[in-house]
């Protein structure tokens, strides 16, 4: 199994792209990242997606992207694991280029939200969980979340504003991602007057669906990256997955496949916790940041919600995250979010994190999610040196 | 890159499943692959679907299996290319085996078609074409695959029922496979009696869409197979696409990714196409059977139909091609397809294929594909010894 590196990444904005289709935005990424890379040929590629084949009644993304990318001849296909499929097509290309056989891998994850309403968005999304037993009877991604939160708040003594926290920090550090959707702070009182929306979730405990393509090019250890950045490496790459419900779990509140699939990461990478410079998590409800803190164990059990509180998720706190604006002020674009992670992990690691840069960035912990910690995917990346 | 080997397999009958849904197939297979096994416990699971998401309102399958068969813990992640996606699982199934950083993987197919009538199996099997200008003018694949049928014709001199051969073969094949979904030989005769579909595609000429699930145990080389059996090994695998679209095609009737990915396994294996004893190829439509014939090289250019037509695909045959029904009398169970084609080269490498056992049978070549030619995955299989 020999190492891998990110010899390139690319990127579009995140946001309401109304006149660019699906392909169009993972081309642009994918250009990007192959210019980055400074013109890595893939041999194969990798594209994660969620919900192309519902939404835009678009399946087969492996032939297409690598068609309209005129990289015919090439190997390709979709890696999906609902909102962690990003994660899950980078475990796959990180796999492809580990086992030699693979020479440079192409992971691009896009995701085309907006040309439907948001009451279509969600019902689609609820195709994450279980179609027969939960979807059924009309649970959504939104009212799974507020249920947990609910619990959450009924174990725990957290004060009414208690959340405020995952928003304010991911909303000041999207004010600097100029690919940000939100690129304005916001303060306490925007949290709190916010509107319910499935209590006790409130706007700004969810992270916005929107449009998006992220892409890296992956490389064997050997091949050096682009001449003008450090190399970063994959040093850790682990996925697991928990029961699809929380009704089949004995404990609502831990998120065992966060845990189980960071310890892996984090023991390939040789690395514990305290290694760990910042920690891309997958926020798409506030709850599910907090819950993610803890099962990874950056904090204890109920107190996940008091670093964000306490401020040391901040840029130039104990534990940053989301430090490019996370799902909240970046914007969830499906399964292109956990590329975008692999992505701003980069550019934290190779210094090009402009404002949001971190003092210290050696090494980075990443997690993409499908569901409430349904399949969760970890990576560890490094610098080389 | 080490050796990977098949240590057990699994398969349902292909059919009218109306008791059963998705899981329930799935786990059946499953749990036939890990007693075939002897028990071998997977740590990772890649599940090759088609179409859950659109016709059974179900994403995230690796989760949901996994968790299903009482694997929750492990890694999982579904892999799509359409028709191929089958294929592709298996592929990266072999893939993270051969990095050495996954012991034991779980490959299944699942497909569960006939919840839906067959037009709105056939709408959401469009979503594998290009939906923005394909689909959206009303092709479908059967209308696709009419046309270049029709542009075989006029390219070459065929007689009225030419591409009878693909179906009598299938159907008697299909009869020594208790798994089939046609398990009676058809007459020339009723094929040429057969209704047309769409013109000069008829009944007999498509592989009829059906529920199914199959199942694959891969470990590394090292490992012994199940006692029972001859260790069979994948001593092949590659991947490859072409345009999406027949239109974007220089020449509509070769399947270059056909070619390509046969010629990428077979260099690997360091075998040439003498060295195949039987080829399974992704007879959707005759005329498919044909073209792969040809693009792969076991016939020359618009004469694949003749070695049908001269029993050469029979099981006694030069090239023995479909051996145990192929998609069109064993069923086209959509993502299952690539992992039963796995399952039945298997069955025959270690001398369980029954009355379709073939006289020699130590190298097979198998192809699963998404589209006309547009994703196609090539493995070849061989005895260890």
């Amino acid at each position: 199994m020999g190492d891998v590196i990110i010899a390139g990444i690319g990127q579009t904005d995140v946001g309401e792209h109304w006149d660019v289709g699906l392909r169009d935005l993972a081309l642009a990424a994918i250009e990007e990242a192959v210019r980055d890379a400074g013109g890595l040929k893939p041999e194969a590629m990798y594209v994660g997606n969620m919900l192309a084949p519902n939404l835009s009644n678009q399946a087969h993304l492996g032939a297409l992207l690598a068609d309209y990318a005129g990289l015919a001849g090439i190997e390709a296909a979709t890696v999906e694991a609902a909102g962690a499929s990003g994660g899950a097509a980078l475990r796959q290309g990180y796999l492809a280029v580990a086992s030699g056989m693979v020479s440079i891998a192409l992971v691009v994850g896009v995701e085309k939200f907006t040309d439907r309403i948001g009451s279509q968005v969600e019902a689609a999304a609820a195709t994450a969980g279980d179609s027969d037993f939960e979807a059924v009877q009309g649970l959504t991604p939104a009212s799974q979340a507020a249920m947990l939160m609910k619990r959450y708040l009924h174990e725990n003594d957290v004060p009414a504003d208690g959340f405020a926290g995952f928003a304010l920090t991911a909303h000041a550090n999207g004010a600097g991602n100029p690919h940000a959707m939100f690129r304005r702070p916001i303060k306490r009182d925007t949290y709190a007057r916010a509107p319910m929306i499935s209590e006790p979730l409130n706007q700004y405990d969810i992270a916005p669906s929107a449009d998006g393509a992220a892409a890296v090019l992956l490389a064997p250890g050997e091949r050096m990256n682009s001449p003008t950045f450090a190399p970063v490496r994959i040093a850790g790459s682990a996925s697991a997955v928990d029961t699809l419900a929380i009704h089949d779990r004995q404990d609502a509140l831990e998120f065992a496949s966060c845990g189980l699939s960071a310890a892996r990461a984090l023991a390939q990478a040789e690395a514990s916790l305290g290694d760990i410079d910042f920690f891309e998590y997958h926020d798409s409800y506030s709850i599910y940041a907090a819950l993610a803190l803890e099962s990874v164990g950056f904090a204890e059990r109920g107190k996940g919600w008091k670093l964000a509180a306490d401020r040391a998720i901040a840029l130039d706190g104990k534990v940053p995250a989301a430090t490019m604006g996370g799902l909240k002020a970046r914007g969830f674009a499906g399964g292109a979010t956990g590329i975008y992670q692999a992505v701003e992990a980069t550019l934290q690691l190779q210094g090009r994190a402009g404002k949001n840069q971190l003092k210290q960035a050696r090494r980075g912990l990443i997690q993409s999610m499908g569901g409430p910690g349904s399949t969760v995917v970890s990576h560890v990346l490094q610098t080389a040196d």
